[in-house]
């Protein structure tokens, strides 16, 4: 019987176990013999140990074996063994073995580490058997001291550590953001955690560093430019794959790109896990989508994306727990991008529409080209992803999306170009908003996803003045699910959804639930 | 080296390892002297295995000690070998192990599984040894098979399941939605996420029912009704912890009682996760507290408690979140009590203080005795669990409380009485309601921790008209984080934080994060 929830995982414990301990001069010679009339009595043979003497070897069996076992074992009884061969037959009852499960895995030390705190607290270790591996140790107690060795062992294996070996492709904005933020947190996370992260790789689309132990952070820009070598995510997949520290190994893909997005079936293929907020894979054809999650659900691997929506808001975790305990998503409604909510929440008049969009184009907050913003690709790559976290079977195509880019303006040749043409256009965004003001309201770029109807969409919507995306300031987002036990009043998250911080920080916080996932302490 | 992420718990694998198979009349006899020739030549066993052959036992070791067991195995070499007693020493080279890791422990006939799947894709198994229980299996094969292996034995174990036995404290209101909520979400969460939630009891403060494989949750109610023990939580605990169905033990505490919150030490200590709506145990004397998380570290338990703030709402996660991620909490103000929430939302000045109270109190919004809101009491409470979450250590008594109730009624004796006296008062709440709209600003009756300032508050305080808070509706709560990565713009989250629908999906999503940190298939 297992005692302890995650603890589980560290000790197994074996109740009502008795203890044989025979010893012999002539005990080397006869193991086998000995394991034969064991075995030839009925008895399950839990634990073999030879102990430091050639002549004694000593094996558990189940409490209610011990009359059969011990009459196999005298020698009038079993004519293979020899007369005197057989000196000694200790036996003692009600003991219990802890057995080391495989969490410890990754522990240094851990045989050393119990004994020496069995040893400290003076428990008496009556057996000791060690399987191939040091983490396999198993010891033989008196059952009154197995609580007392339990909390013993806790609290030395408290220092017990989850290690996790990751492989960070594209150290752009984003990715440098979070590699300087793993630096900051690292001590705190192994103090208060118990969680180690080692980066074991740091790719750009051209250089690569890759270190067997764990890359020093503090340096790790210089490192990439002094020492890095030419790019190869294939020999960067292998070095992370192959490293010796953790078998928990994840790759964090802070690129937008599709190229790295569709090597993620690969890695999960290969038991690495994938945390990303690029939306490329999630929002690409639905039939991949599909089979990299039935993949990811086969190959016992996690794959974490809660940036490619809000960036650090938490969209997808929230959207998970609702339908995981059974409410049913009817509706998700949200303005979905930083750059159109401070448009709309600037555009009040004051300014025609052209001059919002140059100041938030100065102000960086648009794409080089704003077209890329204002044509809505990127509200709606964020629509399908939470349409079909929703279970809607919807591709990219499905999504009607309204652009804000004037027909004409859509092939003007440069940005420069189209920022010169987009005044000709005011008139008609002026009259839209304008209209809406007359009725008390205003005008919200929005995605949607219809979970009832099975659809959803992307387009330029009203909102009465008191409504709460009417209320959005600066570039935040807002996010409103209706559902099941969310009806009359949604639960709504607002917050920066973009920013090199804040998505890091998504980012991150998803590197620490793959920790949890995978046993770090809480 | 082991392989795979979350996969590693299931299957190890064991690199460059041979096999020895030999075989002999005299093998028998000689086992102790075979392993003490091997031991001798300095190579360390990895795995022995006895074949169904009396005559034939196999061992494997490491490749780089081969030479030397061979020759410690040649009968020339060796006196105690028996001239002709190993009849045949056979060397299998470039071998693999594979070892079900304590992952399967209740996954039932993994070794089955595991043999069947490779007998059904024709892989040749060259050892299987097996230690004191089936999810100890071992089996060797030629390196080349393992891949092939791995995969059609994770095809199989894809059907393992992660059983949680569940013991539920207090059918109540929640409690009772709670095992509703279970029953219904059963079968899509043991079909699509392999988790199989056992109740294994149910008491109320009268009368439990105990039940050993799980209860019928479509019958509870009958059950507790007609077969109902005596209730008694120190049996209730032992059962739970004696169960056999799993080592995944969690106690769900749906009450509000302070006696039960006093037994999550005990809980926590026999390894017994602990979750809870429940305020009181955080929300008590702060040594308790510090004592029961550093306990809940120490013996590898978690305890969750997402519902005790906000119900169903993402607060204490979203905290947690941030904090772990590296960033630094500044300040947490909010609308904690829903009732409160909706007689300031509805105090819009068309009817006195003491109508709202009375009409929340009709619609059921409010405590049997209103005074039990308006003392601000409550909201306290989930000031001091957030402050404490937020790394400050304050006690209830450090807070605060700007009570509603005026000075005089606080003893009038009845809740009718109470009522009656209220309208007195209502000259003040007015005065105070029109000072605040003179300025352009509503009246909320708020709850902060001011964690740069180390203290938190519960008062009622001025918002200004386009201010979020003022925008609140019905009986939503409202929570603003406010860090050193959302310090221009909180992160906001707003909802229903009240009824039971949502709190127990609070406390179920808890129940399924465990799920997660124990294994579950994400």
């Amino acid at each position: 019987m297992i005692r302890g929830g995650k603890t589980q995982r560290l000790v197994n414990r074996i109740e009502n176990v008795a203890l044989f301990n025979v010893q012999g001069t002539g005990v080397p010679g006869i193991t086998g013999v000995i394991f034969a009339a064991v075995e030839n009595s009925g008895a399950n043979v839990i634990l073999i140990s030879k102990a430091s003497s050639e002549h004694t070897v000593c094996f558990a069996v189940h409490e209610k074996d011990v009359t059969a076992v011990a009459e196999a074992l005298d020698s009038g009884n079993h004519q293979d063994l020899p007369a005197g061969g057989l000196t000694k037959v200790q036996i003692i009852l009600s003991c219990s073995i802890l057995k080391i499960g495989q969490k410890m895995e990754h522990s240094t030390g851990v045989g050393v580490s119990l004994l020496s705190a069995l040893e400290k607290d003076n428990i008496n270790v009556l057996a000791i058997a060690q399987g191939y591996s040091e983490y396999d140790i198993s010891v033989v107690l008196k059952k009154e001291d197995c609580t007392r060795a339990l909390s013993a062992f806790y609290s030395r294996c408290f220092l017990s550590k989850t290690i996790m070996a990751m492989g960070i492709v594209g150290p752009g904005l984003i990715g440098a953001t979070l590699l300087d933020q793993l630096r900051d947190q690292a001590a705190i996370l192994k103090e208060d955690f118990n969680i180690d992260l080692r980066v074991m790789g740091i790719t750009s689309s051209r250089t690569m560093v890759l270190c067997d132990q764990g890359i020093d952070l503090s340096g790790w820009r210089e490192l990439q430019k002094e020492t890095g070598e030419m790019a190869d995510l294939e020999k960067f997949t292998q070095h992370l794959h192959e490293n010796q520290l953790s078998s928990n190994m994840v790759m964090v893909d802070c690129t937008a790109d599709s190229n790295v997005a569709s090597r993620y079936y690969d890695w999960l293929h290969k038991g690495i896990h994938v945390i990303t907020p690029n939306k490329k894979a999630n929002s690409g054809p639905l039939d991949k989508y599909l089979k990299l999650r039935s993949l990811q659900r086969q190959s016992h691997t996690h794959y974490f994306y809660e940036a490619t929506v809000g960036a650090g808001l938490p969209i997808i975790s929230t959207l998970r727990g609702l339908q995981e305990t059974g409410d049913k998503i009817l509706r998700i409604e949200g303005v979905f991008s930083g750059t159109l909510s401070y448009i709309f929440n600037s555009f009040k008049g004051e300014r025609a529409f052209s001059e919002v969009v140059a100041e938030a184009k100065q102000a960086g907050y648009t794409e080089p080209d704003p077209r890329d913003d204002l044509s809505g690709t990127d509200v709606a790559r964020k629509v399908i992803i939470l349409a079909r976290e929703s279970g809607l079977k919807l591709e990219l195509a499905d999504i009607p999306v309204q652009s804000l880019v004037p027909e004409p303006l859509q092939t003007s040749s440069t940005a420069e170009q189209f920022m010169q043409q987009l005044p000709q256009f005011d008139q008609d965004m002026a009259r839209e908003r304008h209209d809406a003001e007359t009725v008390g309201e205003v005008l919200r770029y929005v995605g949607v996803v219809d979970a009832v109807n099975n659809k959803g969409s992307v387009e330029l919507r009203r909102y009465k003045k008191d409504h709460p995306f009417a209320r959005l300031s600066g570039s935040d987002n807002i996010i409103s699910f209706t559902a099941t036990r969310y009806k009359d009043h949604p639960l709504i998250i607002i917050g920066p959804g973009a920013g090199a911080q804040v998505t890091a920080g998504g980012v991150f916080s998803d590197i620490l639930r793959l920790a949890s996932y995978l046993g770090a302490p809480s």
